[in-house]
């Protein structure tokens, strides 16, 4: 079980405590999934007794009935948080010489109310890098869940296709999306805010939809993601609405290439900067380099974004059971916007993506 | 404008820099909305120098076309924006003696990594209470837009009341919501997950909509937001579907009651201690004060949840101009719940709703 790697690693690093307080990490090392807003909330774990969750009372009946199965402790809005967990931990424990904690979490203020509390206490180490490390590599489940949360933004893809005509505007076709697949398939979040940009929206990679309207004859580029069970999908694909340019032709066909090529190339023992270098080549021999303004891909699982980063500089050897995107872009400011992307996982001898929409340029026949 | 008063803060508390990291602070001060997930996104404020924002690069066009003005710099994803930060900082004032942080915002990784980039600069002060202080008394022009989001959940409870029949899940209902929101009303971000709980699960106050069916004679719980130009709404009813059982009632009216008595007595002078007791007065002499588990309220404005926190303990005294709920709650484990709750405005000699749905027990007819 996941919470075990987490007691075996604070008797590794002689931590006596760890203050978990990521909601994505809780949930990875207890099956409770819960977002507490500003309240706190954590997961407390000690090298050699049980662990228990620490919440707002509203949540605490909740997280009894989770798949979560140790303590767990509530507080009143009026009540001091701090110092309830701190006689909790001081019951179990004494006075703890070591707190690890999440650095890449939690917040400056909330280190110095843990200080207060704990004044004993070291807190210099930090957990964030185990569990980055103890997420890195998925399951064959995880993986299923990766693959289930591909197939619904295939479905998405479908849907977006088939709701482009004449001046509905982006936000109208992204919300046709978001509604089929809560109706169709169940999907109650997103894994981030559904992007549809048409013709040059797509040169400003992070533009959310907006009420421009479709018109024929541009490009239209999606990137949509679901969440499955805690997991993440998260896909762009981009197409032509009636006829487009021969220049966005052509970066299209680049940008293709240039995906396949990194897509043929990911396998274990290349590393991440190595793959990054595969589809930058193409897009840079192409005299398009200075338009590809992101790294190559990111990690994915209960994140949306997590390790391993696809980026220059970075030399982790990529393993079997490693998932990420391959997403080489081509922004050219008030021209055009290309950016084709699928996420998947390296498996013994390649890279199985999770999405199988179709990469030949789609044409889709302008309508009323 | 609101960069003035961050401006004339850092020369009354002699910081020569803040760094502003939460990206509802930076809209509060620049205009520029941007949610930058994992990537490092910025406002750099001087003592005597023009301020700037630092951004992904992917994001760098589209908040030079935002409502700033001022100079935006942007970084790639295998650069080092600690570096470029520092480089940036150094360029405009040297080597400042001390950076003012957001302490409720940026993480222990991040400060640590600031500590490296300035290595002679001290990082104790906190810039969080003075941006909360600046955004708690709401200009008239701040109270329209909190007005027209809650028009928007005013429109979302119609929707709500009218798809509950027979059989439909509450996340049915909750889709329905969202989906008539986004395409009648245009909203494409609501400020919570949008909450439909019937039965007993109303009595888990945190819980998302499931796939329990609405079953006839029960109490539904709609608790729900949107975001509108950037301001939040956040609203509660619960409603009888068919006819729910004499205690559910006698729980409702005294809800009513403590909400309709809390309501009528905020106004300048009383403090959010005193507001608090004069609801939780009226549901404890009722014999249900064990099961109202946490604050009278919480403020509302850029952020869904800001100051003042209503509650016991918080001697804040009241202005013209606050804006926060009031919303009293019953969860009887396994038996309801009930909450009712409206956002509203500290007026001159009272407190007005941003919501005017009725909260007399509406009596919704069963269907098939």
């Amino acid at each position: 079980m996941n919470l075990d790697k987490l007691q075996n690693w604070l008797i590794s690093t002689n931590n006596d405590v760890a203050y978990i307080s990521d909601p994505i990490s809780i949930n990875y090392f207890t099956g409770y999934s819960m977002d507490p807003h500003e309240r706190i909330f954590a997961l407390i774990a000690f090298k050699d007794k049980p662990a228990f969750i620490f919440a707002p009372e509203l949540n605490v009946e909740e997280a009894k009935n989770s798949a979560w199965d140790g303590d767990v402790y509530g507080y009143l809005d009026h009540e001091n948080p701090w110092a309830k967990i701190a006689d909790l931990v001081n019951q179990r424990v004494g006075k703890p010489n070591n707190i690890a904690i999440e650095k890449s979490h939690l917040s400056v203020d909330r280190l110095e109310q843990l200080r207060i509390a704990f004044p004993d206490s070291s807190f210099t180490n930090n957990v964030s890098p185990f569990v980055a490390e103890a997420r890195l590599r998925k399951t064959p489940e995880e993986v299923e869940q990766l693959k289930a949360a591909g197939a619904e933004a295939d479905f998405a893809f479908q849907i977006g296709f088939n709701a482009l005509r004449n001046g509905v505007t982006e936000r109208y076709v992204a919300g046709q999306i978001d509604y089929q697949l809560k109706l169709q398939k169940g999907v109650m979040h997103t894994s981030f805010e559904t992007i549809v940009q048409a013709g040059t929206n797509a040169a400003n990679p992070h533009l959310g939809p907006t009420m421009n309207k479709i018109e024929p004859n541009e490009l239209v580029l999606f990137d949509l993601g679901t969440m499955h069970n805690g997991y993440a999908s998260d896909s762009s694909r981009t197409v032509a609405y009636g006829e487009p340019t021969a220049k966005e032709k052509e970066i299209y066909e680049v940008d293709r290439e240039a995906q396949q090529a990194a897509i043929e190339a990911a396998k274990p023992g290349i590393t991440a900067s190595e793959l990054d270098a595969v589809a930058r080549n193409i897009i840079t021999k192409a005299g398009y380099g200075e338009y590809f303004i992101h790294r190559l891909g990111h990690g994915i699982g209960m994140n949306v974004h997590e390790f391993p980063q696809i980026m220059e500089g970075n030399d982790v050897v990529l393993e079997e059971g490693m998932c990420f995107s391959i997403e080489p872009g081509i922004y050219i400011p008030n021209v055009a916007g290309v950016r084709i992307e699928d996420c998947g996982v390296v498996t013994k001898n390649g890279f199985e993506t999770f999405t199988k929409t179709s990469k030949e340029l789609k044409y889709i026949p302008v309508k009323d």
